[in-house]
């Protein structure tokens, strides 16, 4: 998984806090990061429909639904795509006793096993949405510290 | 996910079915797949003691156990290892307005978030064991399979 989730994730949850448009260098600024290892996680969340820009004065970037419509499966989609982690190459389809193709048309067992896990993690990852984070993290951080982050970005 | 998973879980289920020891030879060419290449997981499956190999004549590779004590997930992380896919870098506690790493003690909602999926994963894997796999596959392959691949590994 790339590095680049837990930076999409973090400025999801970001987004849904500000009251504004957020700007791409404010962004980087506030999780110390380079503007341009950022812009690439924002272009891929704008691909895929969860952010936009808007242009002007107070432009900046915003979540293009609610968060409690963003879910944690999404955000980790648009960062790293929809292929499962595992890729059956056919291997029942080797060598000197290999399976006929015609008798492949079902995925082998271990691909299903694997497939079945697959989507195990992707069902753990839409069950949760950029909203449930906020409310989560809400219980743990220092009472002031929204309201801090609040004007820093307004500022 | 490093190709070598499906290799090695495709192993042991050949190996469940041997009647004896099967030299790594073998195995590679019964997979068609270069025997260096076969060996660096058969290495990593010994290491984590899912197989071991027999010496002398008739030598090669055996289960250490019943197909039915191992799991897919002891195959997956004898090959894959242990580590979870994302490792949360601590990406709260950087910029102007960190949490200060006192109020860190619990993992952030996005780790734990990514965590539990994980272990979804995980918990889908030790669902399955070797024995399963092969008792799955026997009901796809052509009568008589089993036999010949028996045969042409005592051969
Ligand atoms: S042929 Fe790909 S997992 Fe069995
Ligand atoms: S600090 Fe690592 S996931 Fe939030």
């Amino acid at each position: 998984m790339s590095g680049g989730v837990e930076w999409a994730l973090h400025c999801c949850t970001l987004l849904s806090r500000a009251s504004q448009p957020v700007p791409a260098v404010k962004l980087a600024e506030y999780h110390d990061v380079s503007p341009s290892y950022l812009a690439k996680q924002l272009q891929l969340m704008s691909r895929a429909g969860l952010v936009r820009s808007t242009q002007g004065n107070a432009g900046g970037y915003v979540l293009t639904r609610d968060a409690a419509a963003i879910t944690v499966l999404d955000v980790v989609e648009a960062i790293d795509g929809v292929l499962p982690a595992f890729r059956c190459t056919e291997v029942r389809q080797r060598g000197p006793l290999a399976t006929p193709a015609e008798q492949c048309a079902d995925p082998c067992a271990i691909a299903k096993v694997m497939d079945s896990a697959d989507r195990a993690w992707r069902d753990s990852l839409r069950a949760v949405t950029i909203a449930d984070l906020v409310a989560d993290a809400d219980r743990q951080i220092l009472p002031g510290a929204v309201e801090r982050a609040r004007a820093w970005l307004a500022s």
